[in-house]
């Protein structure tokens, strides 16, 4: 199976009418996509390993029986809402393809090369990004992982349950943490800062979550006098306006994507309403004022409308600095492999940087010549992709094997 | 089955755990609603006509044979998202219940009267207020009724389908409208305008729904700068305050309850945005001037930002003045009665407002405490219901016995 065989073979899955992706943890075209892992890892003669947090690696192990150190690789198969092909599933394919590299090359490890596939990275089915890896790290309490729920008001818990794991036994895994060494994760790039087809990433921003709520009274749309009304709708619409002035002060982006309409009927004022917040920044302070701006800006929209506001932080990551001797171990070996090797920062968050916390990590980004990103017109070229792959061999032959 | 007792049959169908009932035409909790009308009909010997558009009347016939000239009540069983127990309901509950009054006095009838359960009153499901009524009287096109999709994507015609009823079927119905001389509908008042327990409706004012469609482009939410991006929530946020600038300005009230965003995730700029405007106003050059007002704003907001602004008028209803001796009439009869008889307009639409476009029309409201509707909050006290019931069964007494 080449590159472009893979490729085909993920394309279909759970692709909507408008060309975006909508491969949600554990709902039926996710699973489709942990099949084809598993598809892929077998026909390699590699062994999977599941572990308790959903995640899954496909294991290539030296001859001499060496089982620590490993070198690990792989990214996310799940995708948000209507969102591109490439984001996650590239580097899953490419790690595949570079192994195939090595094999025709005759390479022989010294270190285990594990591609990885990390649970909900993109958070789109229970709110919390990178929750495979969380877990797997011991950055989220298991018990709060449980409970969360999704859009149907299913618990974590129970599709844990349903996909035949047990609930009660996720949470961080030092023995899988131990046996690995360091982990380098290609990604497409989600901006238009890559002029060259593969850089090396400098860092990821900070970047968070905020869920805003604003309790109103829901009443007659038609009926109800304006001076009445308590439309908890009005100091959401001066939370979107805010988070982009607030981006523009504080030279961060934000950005209103999400909101939840209690009850949602075209002739009746809402009784509730929730926005979701994302903001990201070059520095925590950056981005913890952009939302302090936001937070007073919608206090004071809501407070003569009688709207009461919650603000609650879903998720936030501070800065991600990657190992710099593995950084520019990389660009080095890339840089010999095609010429050139940019490095860059990216505002996306990614399970590397969850793992960063507990080793050293790299990562590979692929250009993207529209820049779009969680979108149908995310785009890299095959020339591209396949520049990726024998970036990722180089660096894979120059840790693993060499 | 005195009124507390069919009361406390319908209030447990369709409730949610807030006290917010989810009736939409042809769900479930709503064919419940239409089985328990069928079962109380039956209970006091009334025939039920099923019409072709999914309306339901129960027939109290003079001992005559006369089976012209009706006298029409009742309402609708159908609600708004987490609506109240009252809006619909009460009118058909009132309806059964006036007929037994008259029938315990040794009424003697005239002319028909029928008990109406009208379809889709709200709109919840497919959009558009009063569809039952509408079909009837022609002033919906057959064909457009049709191709009405519900949340789900599903037509009207393939709802009406699985009802057992025949999507080509509906429309204009004038052998059933040239038997009915006239409909009276009792509803719970909406707001806080009725002081006595019932009163007279003097007219409806102007309403109507418009979608406003926002196109930007989807993309990342961490990776896209400020100046890139075609956010399509922030024209959205400006039509929501726009939207309660421009009924302040004109005199109106105008509301936006529902919004759609494609596609909702956390971490990503929205593609597209549909954003409902509901508004009514004393007449209709007000309730243009707003509906005009809030387009010039969103197209001014949304033209920077690279959004693309559509707008679609979804239904609009003139000013309906209901027939000037039949309220007089009732003023008179529920004043008899009750001993007071306010007369007051509404804000809100109703199919008595549908019917007078083809027959004298009029309506009797019952007093609402919390002036709540659309909501769970909405109430009537049980004295002021049975004062209610009282007044309707001294009109249809008056107009079919006496």
């Amino acid at each position: 199976m080449t590159f472009e065989e893979m490729w085909a073979d993920l394309l279909p899955l759970g692709r909507d009418a408008a060309g975006g992706y909508h491969r949600f943890a554990w709902t039926p075209p996710e699973l489709e996509c942990r099949a084809w892992f598993a598809g892929e890892a077998r026909r390699r003669g590699l062994d999977v390993e599941h572990d308790a947090n959903g995640n899954m690696i496909a294991w290539w192990l030296p001859e001499d029986g060496v089982r620590e150190n490993a070198v690990l690789t792989g990214s996310h198969l799940d995708s948000v809402p209507g969102g591109g092909a490439f984001d996650g599933p590239l580097g899953v394919v490419s790690a595949f393809a570079a192994i195939d590299l090595l094999r025709e090359r005759g390479a022989r490890l010294r270190r285990p090369i594990g591609v990885a596939a990390f649970a909900e990275e993109e958070g789109a089915r229970f709110g919390v990004a990178c929750l495979g890896s969380r877990l797997l790290t011991g950055a989220i309490d298991p018990a709060r992982a449980r409970a969360l729920t999704d859009a149907d008001g299913r618990t974590f818990a129970d599709v844990l349950h349903h996909a035949g794991l047990d609930p009660e036994a996720i949470g961080p895994d030092d023995d899988l943490l131990n046996r690995v060494g360091c982990f380098v994760e290609l990604h497409v790039e989600q901006g238009r800062a890559l002029a060259e087809p593969v850089g090396v990433a400098a860092s990821i921003v900070p970047h968070g979550r905020w869920r805003f709520g604003f309790a109103g009274e829901g009443n007659h749309a038609g009926t109800t006098a304006l001076a009445d009304r308590r439309d908890p709708m009005l100091p959401f619409a001066s939370m979107v306006l805010a988070a982009r002035e607030a981006a523009e002060r504080n030279g961060t982006v934000a950005t209103v994507g999400k909101v939840r309409v209690d009850p949602g009927g075209v002739n009746a004022i809402a009784a509730s309403v929730t926005g979701w917040l994302d903001a990201r920044g070059p520095d925590d302070a950056s981005v913890r004022r952009t939302v302090a701006d936001v937070d007073a800006a919608v206090r004071a929209a809501a407070r003569p409308h009688g709207v009461t506001v919650d603000l609650a932080e879903e998720s936030y990551t501070e800065v991600v600095g990657f190992d710099l001797a593995l950084r520019d171990r990389l660009a080095r070996v890339v840089k010999g492999a095609l010429g050139g090797a940019p490095v860059l920062p990216t505002g996306a968050g990614h399970d590397a940087g969850i793992l960063s916390a507990r080793m050293p990590t790299a990562m590979l980004f692929v250009r993207n010549p529209t820049g779009v990103s969680h979108a149908p017109a995310e785009r890299a070229e095959i020339a591209d992709c396949l520049a990726g792959v024998e970036a990722l061999a180089a660096v894979l032959d120059d840790l693993a094997a060499g």
